[in-house]
């Protein structure tokens, strides 16, 4: 029998049993639109509320500073496009980085279209945003950063603490693509200075379609979608009660249990690219240190990360050529080519990213796999063979 | 026991169980990213795949002309926002009605406030649009008419497929919000030149957070929101597996059911309709025979809508005030006084909506308790009783 083995947490996650059994009873039964006023409705008003508060908790945010959408896609058109339509007659310059999701970049770029002026701060070679850089690009005309939580492929944590004190200083607002960083690492909007952050409930075992907006009070944002007077006017839309529940639910169990699991990704992370390293003419992508627990993103010279990822898949095991957002696109990612990645390199390269059932077998048997496809891919190669021999 | 009667389909289904039995797989087993190369997404990509074909079949639209929102009012903010801003340099005039959703009339007050002209035409005292008026008001400046398929509030079917014929001649792209109407009555986008139509899930007994929106071929429309390349790039985010299947399901059982449904709840609607108006002084809002299958909305002249719903409520029976959207506001129902009652006349008018689980049973039971209500409520009344002694 073929083994599974799935190492693309960061693309999606499975939704957990317990979250799934949380959310059962909003699909048949508490079914109620929460704006009407009877009882079958307040049962959901009630679930949503208790969701909210969940979730505003494990980020050090006020209950009322948290707007469901339908993921982090929505989230973060809404924050930059939101912040820049309230704002535009204070100034129509934002700045966001080269390594954002595209859900970011691609936002940014359509505001390019109508009249916004953005800069894309270049990263370092771990995928770092520099402080000065960001301190220099901010003009009187900006109202906003949008510097991403962690890279979704190369996992490096970005400064945010320091950001988040910059902005201030600057008096600009500050927003954060969180979508890989909630229920794996400790966020405390309060203390990290951020003004709106967005998340995705399907990257903690939470469902598909659901998300949320912090927005940190006394933010003037326009919405992004209007209509009902849903999430207190600012976020129109029969609300997706049995998603809000199941998101809520997942984030209480992965608040729960962070301090354990992210020991214990870190040390599978680690063991994975140490192993990793050890097939010749490997390298690492992305930060050392700081860096998503459950991220492992290296380049093999002298061998397409397409056919690695295919020949996985083949016997099982799930992986990804850069972003599965970006899959399809031949474009080399432009995370890796931000940092440094010759196309080539970009193109050679594999994003592995461990989680709730990843166990240390997994680990040895994927180390041992991958450098089997990696060498037989290279004796294919003339390149590699010329060098060979 | 209290008997529980659910009289408020317009607000929202229940989730049928067999729609959930299909939705089931997709949380926790086949959750892969569609986006991704490897075999547990092709599961998650086919499954889409028969989703969108299924819906595009029930309104006669191509399969690639389907794309799927978070619901209604991400459908209706991005086919208003999306056609004007793709055409903003060919006119920028947009022509709706009064009665639309709130979903459509807020974002056309939005796009009014950035340098948008809209025009907002009256409808008769049966909800109807008028074609010359209609054809009156549209300029060279004119790029999009908004005409909803049939109102949420008092079910009037508007001509659409007239208006969609003038709109054709006249060379203006036509948006339908078909939220109320899908699933419920045929609808053919090409005999009816359609080319932009909204629809949600959950109105016809799909999940809430899910929706979609037909775009006809070769109509230039920007995203609302943007990110990944899913949705052919034009709507980004990773895609609600789950809500996407139950949506296919749910309209595949609708479409199969609608005509023998469609004729029950007729039946049902005219036996309720003639009941409430043997209570004297009451009123039937809304187009006696262009009226959707399941609405029922009446005015008892001197007694309280709000007090009705509370004091149904308190006895199990769940119907509502105006639209379930705007609950919790406290101006009168717009649609209500577009259609010309006063503001006293739309605060004593309640709607009932029928659906898959109303019996001849519960409109008997209806009909006898609202009678005992409305006549206690109106011997508390002192209008009423100096009108009557």
């Amino acid at each position: 029998m073929k083994r599974e083995i799935y190492m693309d947490y960061a693309a999606t996650t499975f939704v957990k049993p317990e979250v799934l059994k949380e959310m059962m009873p909003y699909f048949t039964g508490y079914f109620g639109n929460p704006s009407s006023v009877y009882y079958i409705s307040r049962k959901t008003k009630m679930a949503i509320d208790k969701a909210r508060k969940c979730i505003s908790k494990v980020i050090n945010a006020n209950k009322d500073e948290i707007f469901f959408t339908s993921g982090g896609s929505e989230a973060d058109n809404w924050a930059i496009k939101g912040i820049a339509m309230a704002n535009e007659k204070r100034g129509k310059h934002i700045i966001t980085t080269e390594i954002e999701h595209h859900a970011v970049i691609n936002t940014c770029n359509y505001l390019e279209q109508h009249g916004f002026k953005i800069t894309y701060l270049p990263v370092d070679k771990f995928g770092m945003v520099n402080l000065q850089e960001l301190d220099e690009a901010i003009t009187e005309d900006t109202v906003l950063v949008s510097v991403m939580f962690a890279n979704n492929e190369i996992g490096t944590i970005e400064p945010i603490k320091e950001i988040g004190e910059l902005c201030k200083k600057k008096g600009v607002l500050f927003h954060t693509d969180a979508v890989q960083a909630v229920g794996n690492v400790p966020i405390d909007v309060q203390n990290m200075n951020i003004d709106l952050l967005s998340m995705a409930a399907h990257k903690f075992y939470g469902p598909k379609g659901m998300g949320a907006l912090y927005v940190k009070r006394g933010v003037k944002i326009d919405s992004l979608i209007h209509g009902g007077s849903q999430e207190r006017g600012r976020r129109a839309g029969t609300e997706n009660i049995a998603g809000i529940v199941g998101m809520g639910k997942a984030l209480e169990i992965a608040a729960q249990n962070m301090n354990k699991e992210s020991k214990r990704l870190i040390y599978l992370r680690d063991k994975l690219i140490d192993g990793l390293l050890n097939i010749p003419d490997t390298s690492l992508n992305g930060h050392e240190i700081n860096r998503l627990p459950g991220n492992v993103n290296v380049t093999f010279d002298f061998a397409d990360g397409e056919i690695i990822v295919m020949a996985l898949d083949d016997i099982g095991i799930c992986v990804s050529t850069g972003s599965a957002c970006s899959a399809g696109a031949i474009e080399p990612s432009h995370v890796l080519t931000a940092i440094g990645l010759s196309e080539n390199g970009a193109k050679s390269s594999i994003r592995l990213t461990l989680g709730a059932k990843t166990t240390e077998d997994d680990v040895d048997y994927v180390v041992k796999t991958l450098g089997d496809i990696v060498l037989k891919l290279r004796e294919n190669n003339k390149k590699w063979n010329e060098r060979m021999h």
